[in-house]
C-alpha cells in the first residue's frame, strides 16, 4: 500500500478510457480500492456527497408520483428466496450466504422482490388498499465470479429498488412506463446522460419477469452499459406469495407486480465517464456537493481583506441555495485551480486585489475551461448559470449519443459498425425465443448483443432479419456492453 | 400470518409498556414481524420517513461540525476484524459471518473501526491532514443469543457512526465531550429526549476502547437504554494498523481516535416509549412525516367546496415549508381522527361547513387533546405552535427524568429505590478495575447495575461506598438496564 498521490491524469479520456476511469477515481479522491475486498468499495467523501445527493433528486421525483419509503432486512430467509422458481434458478449463482446459525438459512439480498411480495399479501386487502407503490434504498448484494470494476461490477451495489403492487396489467404496464419517464426525468434531464430504453428479448429478462426494459448508456469506450431497468413481474411472484386482493366484485385476485431499480453507484460511474475530461471529474450543478470554490488570491499583507471579501461572497452564494466553500490553504493558486478541476467544481471564483478594487470576480467555467469577469452585485447570476452548466454538458452527451447509431442492412455492415465501436440499428426477425439462435449468431461472429427494441416508442420493421432473411418483426439495438 | 386490524390499543402505557409498544408497532403501522427473521425488521413508510427525518437533523448537526460523509463495505475480512485484540474478543462472538468464496474470509460489520482505521494510515500523512471527521450511516450487524426485540434489540442495527482522528489526546477527548454536545443538540433538544451522559465503568466499555460515555434514557417501565455512546479509542487501533503521521517536528506519531454511535433505531424506539399515550404515537413535530392532517368533513353536498379549501390550506402550509395531507377518504369523520391519532400527527385542522363560513378551522393538538378555533388567515402561526409542541413534550419527558433520581445512602435504601422503578445516586468506591466487586454484589443482590459517572459535570463524592464501606471515589447511578 502506497500514501495517496495528488498528481493530475496522465492519459487521454479518448486514448485509454479504462486507465483514465481508474485514475479519476483515484486521483479525484473517490473511491479507495486499498482495503484489498473484490468488489466493495470506499466511497469517499466527495463520492459518498454526490452519490447523496443524487439519492435525493431520484427520491423527490419518486415521492412526487406516490412511491413511499420502506426499509427491508439486508437479508433474506432462504425459504422465500427459493419460491419462484425462474428467479431461484437466475440468482442462486449469484448470492452471498450466511453461515448457519441454529436452523437459520439466510441469504444476503441479491433483490428484494421476495421480500416484499410476502408483505404485500399481509398489507393489501381490497382494491381500495391499491395501487400500493413502495422503495428503499441501500445495499444489494451479489457475488460474480468474473472481473469486478470499481462502480460498473460489483459485488455490492447501491440502489433505489421500487416494488409495486396493482390491480390490473393494464396499470402495472403503465407503471413500467412511468418507470422509464423517472429515468428521463432524473438520470437524462438532471445528471445529463441520455439513454435508449430497451425492451430486452425474452432471453434476457430479469430472473421472474414478464418483461424488462432496460436504459443502455454510452460509455466512451463504446460499450453499453444497463442502467435503470424496470419489471413486469405480472403475476409469477403474486402466486407464490399468495398475494391476493379483492376486486370490486368481492372475489380474489392475484396482485399485479412491478420493480424499478437505478443503481445510484453504477449512475455515478456514467456520470463520470460521460461528463468527465482530460483535466478531471465534470459534476453537474444539481448534484455538485461544491457547485462553487471561492480562491482568494492573497499575500501576507490582503490576506485579510480578501478573506472577508471570500466569506462575504460564501454568505452570499449560501442565502442562494448555492453550495460553496472557500479554498483559504496555503497552497499555490495554480495547484488549488489544477485539484478543484481534477475534482470537477462547476465554477471557480477568484478574487485578488485587482477583482476587489474593480468590484468584481474572475469566474472560471469548468466544462468550457473559460474565464470572464463578474461583478460582485450580480453574483446571483449563478444560480442560472449553474441551470445553463447543467444544459450544456447534457447537450454535448446528446450530440455524442445521437452520433453513435447508425443503421446496418447487411451482416457486413453490422460487423463494420461494431468494430467501430458504434452501435447498430437493424432489422431483426424476433425478440421471442424464436429470434435466440440469430442473437447467438451476432454474439458467437460478431461478439455483440442484441440490447432489445425501444420501449417507448414503435419502430416498424421493414424486410427482413439481416441475419436469417426471415420476416423481420422488430427493429433492435446491437452493440458490446459491459 | 393474519391479515392487518386498525383498533385502538387495548391497554395502557403506564399499566403494561411492554405489551403498549408492541400493539403500537403493529397498530400504527411503524413496524412488521411477520417475516419471521429473528432480530431483522420490517420498516413500514410511517416508520422509515421518520427515521430518514431523524438522520437528516442527526446529519446537518455533523456536518455543521466538519463530519464528512463516507461509505464503507457491509463486509470486513477476517483479518482485519482480528487485529485489535481486546476488540476481537469483545466482538467476535456477536459477528455473522458469510460463508466462504475460495479463501475470503469475510464478516458482516458489527461496527467499523477495522475499516476507518487502516484508511486512516492511507490517507493521513501529516499533522496538516488533521483533523479528520468522518462519518457513514447505515445497517451493522450483530448477532445476539439473547432474546430480540423490535427497535431495542435488533440484530441489524441501523444508525450513524463517526470515525474521527486527531494529532493528540487533548483534541480526541474534546471531541468525545462534543459528541455528548451533539447527543444533548439532537437527541434532547430536537427529539425531545433526556439523558444521562454516563462514563461507564472499565468493565463496561467499549472492546478496544481506552473509555466509553454511554447516553442513558429512561423508559417507561423504570429500566435505562443506552443510547449514543462516544468511545475514546486512543492509540490502540492506530497502533494495530500503524496509522501514523508526521508531527510539525517530521516525527512520526500514531494518530488519537474517537467513534460515536447514534443508533436511530434504538432512538426511535425511546421517541415512541417516551412521548406516547394511551391513544398512540406522538411524534415530535420537527421529524413528523405529517405534520398537519387535514380533515374535511363533507357530505355530498358540500364535499368539493370543503376539498377545495383544504387543498388551499394544504397549499399555504407547503409554502410554510409544513408537511401536510389531506384525508379525503369515505371513512367516517371520527375514525379518521382515531386513525391520525393513533399514528401520532402533532395537528389536525377540521373543516366543515361551519368553519368554512366563519372564515375558521378547528385546530386540534395530538398532545394535549385540546380543540381550539384558528382563523384562517392566521395558519402560519403553525409554525410557532409547532416548536412549542417539541417543547412542551420535551418538558413533560424532563419531569419525568427528574422525579426518577433519587440519592440512596445505604444498600437499603439503594434495594427500595431499584424495586421502585427508580434510578439510584450513590457514593462508590471505583469505577475503576478496583470497584467491579461491589458492581458485582449490587448485581447478584439488587439485579441493578453501575451505569457509571457523569461525563460532562464533575460531582464530588462524599463519605463511603455504600457497598464495600471503603473510601468513596465517586458518585454512581445506578439502575436496571435492557
Amino acid at each position: 500500500m502506497t500514501k495517496k498521490s495528488k498528481e493530475g491524469l496522465s492519459v487521454k479520456k479518448q486514448e485509454n478510457f479504462s486507465e483514465w476511469f481508474s485514475q479519476i477515481l483515484k486521483k479525484a479522491e473517490l473511491i479507495d480500492l486499498r482495503l484489498d475486498l473484490k468488489g466493495f468499495m470506499v466511497y469517499r467523501p466527495l463520492a459518498a456527497q454526490i452519490i447523496e445527493n443524487m439519492f435525493k433528486l431520484y427520491e423527490e421525483e419518486l415521492q412526487k408520483r406516490g412511491h413511499e419509503l420502506t426499509r427491508m432486512p439486508m437479508v433474506i430467509p432462504e425459504e422465500n428466496l427459493k419460491k419462484e422458481a425462474s428467479h431461484v434458478k437466475g440468482f442462486t449463482p449469484e448470492v452471498f450466504w450466511l453461515k448457519e446459525i441454529g436452523n437459520e438459512k439466510l441469504a444476503l439480498r441479491p433483490t428484494s422482490e421476495t421480500l416484499y411480495t410476502p408483505m404485500f399479501s399481509l398489507w393489501i386487502n381490497s382494491y381500495r388498499d391499491l395501487p400500493m407503490k413502495l422503495y428503499q434504498k441501500g445495499s444489494v448484494f451479489r457475488f460474480d465470479t468474473k472481473a469486478t470494476r470499481p462502480l460498473i461490477r460489483t459485488r455490492e451495489i447501491i440502489w433505489i429498488e421500487t416494488h409495486n403492487a396493482f390491480a390490473t396489467k393494464e396499470e402495472a404496464e403503465k407503471q413500467v412506463q412511468e418507470d422509464i419517464e423517472i429515468t428521463e426525468k432524473v438520470m437524462h434531464q438532471k445528471f445529463g446522460i441520455p439513454f435508449l430504453p430497451m425492451k430486452r428479448p425474452s432471453w434476457d429478462k430479469f430472473p421472474g419477469a414478464e418483461y424488462t426494459i432496460g436504459s443502455d448508456v454510452f460509455m466512451p469506450d463504446g460499450k453499453l452499459i444497463q442502467q435503470p431497468s424496470t419489471h413486469l413481474m405480472g403475476q409469477k411472484f403474486s402466486k407464490v406469495f399468495e398475494a391476493t386482493f379483492k376486486n370490486f366484485n368481492e372475489k380474489k385476485e392475484y396482485l399485479w407486480t412491478t420493480a424499478y431499480g437505478p443503481a445510484i453507484s453504477r449512475i455515478f460511474a456514467s456520470i463520470i465517464a460521460t461528463h468527465g475530461d482530460d483535466s478531471g471529474l465534470i459534476i453537474p450543478f444539481c448534484i455538485a456537493p461544491t457547485q462553487v470554490i471561492i480562491i482568494p488570491i492573497f499575500n501576507a499583507k490582503n490576506k485579510n481583506v480578501l478573506l472577508k471579501e471570500a466569506k462575504k461572497i460564501k454568505k452570499k452564494l449560501e442565502s442562494l441555495g448555492i453550495r460553496s466553500k472557500i479554498d483559504d490553504s496555503e497552497k499555490r493558486p495554480g495547484e488549488k485551480y489544477h485539484i478543484w478541476e481534477l475534482k470537477g467544481v462547476p465554477f471557480r471564483i477568484e478574487i485578488g486585489e485587482k477583482e476587489l478594487n474593480s468590484k468584481k470576480v474572475t469566474l472560471y467555467t469548468r466544462d468550457l475551461g473559460k474565464k470572464e469577469f463578474l461583478k460582485t452585485k450580480e453574483i446571483s447570476k449563478l444560480k442560472k448559470l449553474g441551470k445553463i452548466f447543467d444544459e450544456r454538458i447534457k447537450e454535448k452527451a446528446e450530440e455524442i449519443m445521437n452520433g453513435r447509431i447508425l443503421n446496418a442492412k447487411t451482416k457486413e455492415e453490422l460487423k463494420k459498425i461494431i468494430k467501430n465501436k458504434k452501435i447498430a440499428r437493424i432489422n431483426f426477425c424476433s425478440t421471442k425465443e424464436s429470434g435466440e439462435k440469430c442473437a447467438q449468431i451476432i454474439e458467437k461472429e460478431i461478439n455483440a448483443e442484441i440490447r432489445g427494441n425501444l420501449a417507448n416508442k414503435k419502430e416498424k420493421a421493414t424486410g427482413k432479419c439481416i441475419i436469417c432473411g426471415k420476416s423481420a418483426k422488430e427493429v433492435v439495438y446491437v452493440g458490446k456492453s459491459y
